[in-house]
């Protein structure tokens, strides 16, 4: 992960929460005072955005942070994940800002992770979708595949994806799939969103190389899966709970796309505590 | 709500999402096609965002919005909120940053509404924290003022706050409001988080304008209610659930404190159905 | 064509040449004079980036466009592209700016429209490549696609590609697409570029999406392109001209990239002439 | 040559090229391996934009170059440039970006550099114009010094230029430098462009401080220089490519400027080979 | 004090004063030349803003710099405040933006401090106002807060202030005051501007937390005060200078509000002499 | 004027005071409100500006403006500037951050009215210098231009400047203008700030376009003037005030330069009163 877009993001954080106006912290604290504290976690969970936490103390400098966890490991309900030290007044005016970051990106790791695990032995794969926070993404993404989930598209240019009201807008299915074609004939991959054994017919004629079957009942997804017999990829989607995802179990399926991975986030519960001033 | 703040989010959500080489879309329409869709709810609860959502077509241009809810009204499953009518093209391509602001919003709005509906006639109030979403901090305080809940302070300036690591830092609760008073004496309100029965006696003694009771037990919230007597704003707060609000009400508090409001919002679930090609 | 990234663009060019202090024109002109002057172009070509072009003028404002070609269109020597009217000092300030956006685009589709006729009728597609102008990317992307050229890949996210380091790195080409394909199993399509009929086999075998022949002399790519006999889509590279182009006809592959449509532009000549002052 | 503008125009690039998602190479490489690559020049040219290309990777981390030329060295097909050490994602996520400024800049010094050979036994000078490419003019002119160019004025503001529309907006040459005059009395040089000898004298009853002599024929332009006699300083223009410079070492002028050395500008072909993996 | 707000006001800065194309210095001096300079005082004052000084050169490398001087310290005309050493155009070309900020902030901190200095020991303090110069309100406010003074609000956003349009919007002070309480009830404090006892009287009745007496002859004042009688904080504020300061020490009032301190800023003498070429 | 430089000012200014949480404004006043004000000057001088004010309301929304005054009008104490009718929390709400430009702006151009009224009928010059406030150079340079005064070079790129240690740093003022020349041989003026008569030779004899006669005695200064004898335009510089310039009056000098009039600014007295609700 490179810093690029990430500093963006932190230092509109940073200026968002005023840091540089902390009037509690700068009351308190001398310029050279110097402390330690433990970041623990207070939930289990799947640890995401150690970098991204330890880039927030970096753009405000002077803090040395020595990890005990690694990105994507495993902590369990009070484990300290990593000491921080340095100076006393960074370490108080950053932490809320590192912490929103931090639980947000471990928040969706563990729910990505999660629903993995679920399916991981039936070969299926969790995808995430665009229903991400604005100005989250590429971290949100990030903390998906961290969790052991796996990415669909970016956005709306790295692949076509012909839904409902692209098909009502084209005409048909096969309009929409051939007008694309003709002007990204090899580069993107076209994948079509159905609601029935019709339209998934219509997108296996026209070639799709990816077939939604969008909240279907377990018959009517049988259905489709039997027509499409391998002819194409294929994403099962539609308000996914852990019941809807042990059911998914029994079928032949690519896999799963989870909209509330990343629009309905559980932040993981850490904190920063146990602060030790040294001088 | 005034558009110079909102504009950059927006346009940094477009930019992410990269509205401008939407490839099915525009391989779909023509430049000059026009169509209409409804925005539809698929849950009940509190639409917010009405102005977030519009400004993002205004943006992009040529769409005219007739809004059948208002911003704050209460919407059930199924209910029309507006009616959109202009260019296909950015009707298709701006529905999923319009929708991703919107749902974000209104998931709030409703989670302040249904928090604020348990406690309001026992007149205790619902705030909300800085555990906000990098970025968002302002759409999100909003959402929580629209569904009926309170804003606590935006950010590190705008007011004191002693937390249990400055309390570390400065030695004690009264050196802390000591130092602060010192630098800030008239202009910034100055709140203490406090533990214990201890901490809040210290707290009082300090003349802290708010105390915070976090973390504590029925009974020695109990003591702490009584022993601050009206002598400062009470705030209670930690991980507060339906069940910890409803066993709230028995306590005259002045406002209960719910990160989760912002940290681990539910998006609404909401959706740009029925697309009519108009030419 | 929508405007939120355009813009930015246009104004950071607007910034560079100091649009607001042009002490020329300021010196010159009244603040509310009028004037009408010719866009027209000095050399045969396809006009491109017309939207651009009129956009300047809306940023900085007061200014009309009657367009008389349209975009996409070919253009000969002498003829008028457009006619505007408005304030004198915006038509003279903003010129250069314009100037060098329309001439920069309708270069760049000059050049992918002479390349695409050469080989159209023989159903090879010219593509462009990531060798683009830092922060023009996307205009001439639009450029290559309005002048009847194809877009290969917008940047390093949207498709996996290949090429020789990557090979070095991974160990084979077949380790390198397994690779791939364990973190993007689905959405992403791999290319492979090849330059021996060796990396070809292994490319096929890997289940490239599409293998890329660079620099491949005749003997050499004719060979290529049996083996592959349709198992992969076919893209022909290596410094391309004219005469180079003229050679391709007689091979059966999909497409041909060209590092120079966007690496090494010719502008086509086009300026604003024959000011007349109304008022 | 310092850093506050180049880092935006190379942040911009990475961030347009998705630097941080690079899905090929993120597949490939693990975080800690560690590789060397060199730098080598295809074509004979002219080095240019050394600091902007190592500056690349200062931002991106974790590589050390050892330059093997220097800043505007002449260079040799198959010679290399540098030898890059260090993080294998990093030398293969950053070559495009790096590779498409340097090629870039390079070009416009080679293309700088072949002119003014022509003319500088002459006492003639190459100058750039305002026709750069939008976002790089500081580069592109910095590129021309160093090719043994030199820079006409860099933005609106910097300099006076009367052109066609001028005269037509002022009624005349000499009332459009007089009210330059009025505005800008001492700071600013003043330069009128003519076409005609008429034009020429009234610029030097202006007092121009230089006299543009655009698109004439040998015959007018000697009679021009012969009415000028020492009394402004000479810039010559009009689509120059060789034979026309050629055709000017017979007169006596200051210099000569050039749009396509930027408008039309032709990289060099440089070049990333021979990864080995050291880790 | 960090960074993050400091370097975006900083790089600005640089790039309006082309700090990158500094046409003088780079002609007269070679990139590997080192000079040492001193900054010194021209004036007595109150030095201020050395951290932003230090950080200009940080950011344009390879300078050190030894201050002499501590922030906050009174310094006599003549006085070496620092002595640099580095590259010498880094030296020369950095130097009118590095102290167009030191000389600006050091201005205001000696205005806080001398208006600080009368009215010190009467337990009277001065504060500052919004009416600061756009762009640079956290360095200002800083600056206030060095010299000797404190900080108002610093935005709308902060705390509520009823002035006297606001009174006139909302029909009066007591309806202003209900009005605000209702929306934010605890969080933020208000303070009311008054211009007659009449007024005084609504807000003391209003429970205002802080009222300001505006503009008010010493009769006027005295009998406000009096009505007061610690029932609220008490600002004085209108047009002072040094009389009025002089005059307001017989009154029992917490601050005095200077508007000039911010807005009629008369920059600290301080320059850069003495550079001595070192190799 | 044109908005693209002003609007990012404007914008910055208005995100600065958290426009879009006027806590007070918007508690107090409903959405649909509408209300007409007086703009009104408090004080004589010269208005200028008045864009830019309006543009503040034009960026906010909803606002009418009847501008009274012109720009660059003189204005007396308690004359009316303008009417403003619109909504009522944009009119209370944007006043702060549009007076705060309009009032700065007016008072640069009254200080530069004032001190070219004392020197106009001499023929001699003021100038204005790049000691201005960092980000708002533009606005500054413009209002010196507005009230009577004239623009010295705008930065580091536009014009050479050879001060006391530049010529430390070339070893003489001689070597200094020659290493100039050599890179930038006809584009750019070039002056050189003296102190002594031997150095006003050195830079007679270096052709220097312009000579700077730095804080000289009178008896220097006409000696140094008799000497130059009209073959450079000669400056005069160094701490200012109206005794000083009274006394130049006498001397055959083209211009004067004056820091302060940038540097230590006194903002014109302006505001906003006699808010009248509408509805």
């Amino acid at each position: 992960m490179n810093y690029v877009i990430i500093d963006d993001i932190i230092k509109n954080a940073l200026l968002e929460d005023k840091v540089h106006d902390d009037i509690t912290t700068e009351s308190i604290t001398s310029l050279d005072s110097k402390a330690e504290i433990d970041l623990i976690s207070k939930e289990n969970g799947k640890i995401c955005g150690l970098n991204v936490f330890s880039r927030v103390f970096e753009i405000l400098g002077d803090v040395d942070i020595n990890f005990i966890k690694k990105e994507g490991e495993l902590v369990r309900k009070g484990e300290i994940i990593a000491k921080l030290t340095g100076c006393t007044r960074v370490l108080l005016s950053g932490e809320r800002v590192a912490l929103n970051l931090l639980q947000r990106m471990s928040g969706i790791a563990t729910a990505a992770y999660e629903a993995s695990e679920i399916l991981k032995e039936y070969g299926i794969k969790i995808f995430d979708t665009r229903k991400t926070t604005p100005g989250l993404r590429y971290l949100e993404k990030y903390s998906v595949l961290t969790g052991g989930g796996f990415n669909h598209r970016f956005d709306l240019s790295d692949m076509a994806m012909v839904k409902d009201n692209h098909i009502l807008a084209a005409g048909s299915i096969k309009k929409a799939v051939e007008l694309i074609r003709t002007i990204h004939p090899f580069i993107k991959k076209i994948e079509v969103e159905t609601e029935s054994l019709e339209q998934v017919k219509e997108a296996i004629e026209a070639k799709a190389d990816i077939i939604m079957l969008d909240n279907m009942e377990d018959e009517l997804l049988k259905e489709c899966i039997n027509y499409i017999n391998g002819r194409a990829i294929i994403e099962v989607s539609g308000n996914m709970d852990e019941k809807r995802l042990q059911n998914l179990k029994k079928f032949k399926i690519d896999y799963v796309s989870m909209g509330k991975l990343t629009h309905s986030v559980k932040a993981l519960d850490i904190s920063m505590k146990n602060l030790k001033i040294l001088k």
